[in-house]
């Protein structure tokens, strides 16, 4: 059975936000990570593409950094959303997160002939400050752990806009 | 005057660890970082596409740590490759080295517009394994400081060739 998250916080963002590489829904040549919850904790599924190697067979470290880095400001955002009162779908607008620190630790070869699941549990450090620790599995197999330190995002992103 | 990596050591990889979708130069959509020395210290050169983007006209985190990724397993294979007496362009095949951990703080925006320069400085922390810690510029501006324990590639990963 195909596992798949149905209300992605990313579907949600303002089309002005939809561009990242990693999970912008407007970004042709990017990942579209889509980030939902699963109970308390939150998922991300994603099938790496041929061309995301490190060498043949293996996942690219820089495509599992970053998976975990917008599954982590996906998840921080979800988890205000959620405190705000609001879930996915319900047409509030979430807010919207920028990675302070990204840390990922591997801890086996990644396989790419499966899909990876991401799996983020979360915690408020500060209301603006949020922390998002994450395993990623390639099956059963446990294959990267990371963290996230997600801030609201600051205006200084916003001037260019 | 547009600054270039000469001698990198990626390069020297033989064709079968090429395909890295950060630094393999024979992946034709990847990233193509390319690292060498500058004295004692490592140095890698970037141009971001419009498409790695965060928001319109700021690099990708995921992009900055995939950056930081292969230029720390470069700088560990530069400097394990020195240790044994050879440069690129020698002729001699280099380690090849995978990346234990990475860990990445942003502080500032990345402008998308302007080539960015990641500079590494090198650690030996045990005969395999090399510590490398980095700077990213954008001109002038620390946009991020990484670091990376690269370890030499474990069979586990050859199994696969």
């Amino acid at each position: 059975m195909e596992e798949k998250v149905l209300k992605a916080i990313q579907d949600e963002y303002p089309d002005d936000f939809a561009w990242c590489y990693g999970c912008g829904r407007l970004n042709e040549e990017g990942h579209h990570f889509r980030t939902g919850w699963n109970g308390e904790q939150t998922v991300t599924i994603y099938q790496p593409e041929a061309k995301h190697a490190a060498l043949p067979g293996f996942v690219y470290g820089g495509v599992m950094a970053s998976l975990i880095d917008c599954h982590g400001t996906g998840s921080a955002s979800l988890a205000l959303h959620r405190k705000n009162g609001h879930e996915p779908g319900d047409g509030a607008e979430p807010p919207r997160f920028v990675t302070a620190s990204l840390k990922v630790d591997f801890m086996k070869p990644t396989p790419q002939n499966i899909p990876l699941k991401a799996v983020g549990t979360i915690q408020e450090i500060h209301p603006k400050k949020w922390k998002v620790e994450t395993e990623v599995f390639a099956g059963d197999t446990l294959c990267a752990r990371g963290e996230v330190v997600a801030v609201v995002m600051p205006s200084t992103f916003l001037v260019k806009e």
